[in-house]
């Protein structure tokens, strides 16, 4: 799997974060994860199968999360409670969404699964396909969160 | 989706923990959950596509884990390393595989994604699929773990 896999995920990311929440993004420099080791406080999680298998994961801090949902919802969150964890799941399914539409034009069709989304103050993800685990830190004005992307080697 | 479709979950979990730890679970009573308050310490997840399209998990405490890979592994386990991590996403591949083979008798086709490991003390899980997320709860020597299968309606 070309490790150039990573950046329809990246633009998705960027896009349906700015569109949803008007919040502006800026990417850090991607890297190869090594461990399980990106902690955050609410994560979206979706499997995915196709041309490759694996699983895709976004990673918020409280304090990021907080903001980008009240800008969807126009009204201040202040818990992490299920319109965030629902808003998160959304923001989950149309960042992976928008990343197939792109990677589709290039001939690589994955197909997602349903998000499940995790609530738990620093907790860890490990992804257990056989193939780089990719990830992008991204910094907004109200703190970071990461993708990772994790497919075994497919077809492409 | 029928909610019988729970039980060749139930019954892979159950051998499966059996084969691989020689680890007697009791089997409580299936409930429709209803939020996601079953929290715990270390979980499996995976994405499922196919017939229906959904996420599957199994959430353990830490008791429970470290007892069922120190006899997988032949030697006592007092962290939740990645040790634990690589049981924790061992078992869930097979629990979905043994469910996933004793469905296609039944003439269900599901598929499995990659499964995906959340560390972190008392993490909850919230499943996003549109059908009614059914949890199993089990209970063993050194403490319970949960099993949840989440679906959207699909063909079956």
């Amino acid at each position: 799997m070309d490790v150039r896999i990573i950046n329809p995920f990246l633009e998705a990311a960027q896009n349906v974060i700015n569109t949803m929440a008007m919040i502006e993004t800026k990417v850090g420099k991607p890297y190869i994860k090594k461990d399980s080791s990106s902690l955050g406080d609410v994560s979206g999680i979706i499997g995915i199968t196709g041309d490759a298998s694996g699983s895709f994961s976004i990673t918020f801090t409280e304090s990021c999360i907080k903001a980008i949902v009240s800008n969807m919802l126009g009204m201040k969150v202040t818990e992490l409670n299920d319109d965030v964890k629902d808003a998160v799941g959304e923001l989950t399914n149309m960042i992976c969404g928008d990343a197939r539409r792109r990677l589709e034009e290039q001939g690589i069709k994955l197909v997602g699964a349903i998000p499940t989304i995790i609530a738990g103050k620093g907790h860890s993800i490990t992804h257990m396909a056989k193939g780089p685990i990719l990830a992008v830190p991204f910094e907004t004005p109200n703190g970071p969160f990461v993708i990772e992307l994790a497919l075994d080697s497919g077809n492409n």
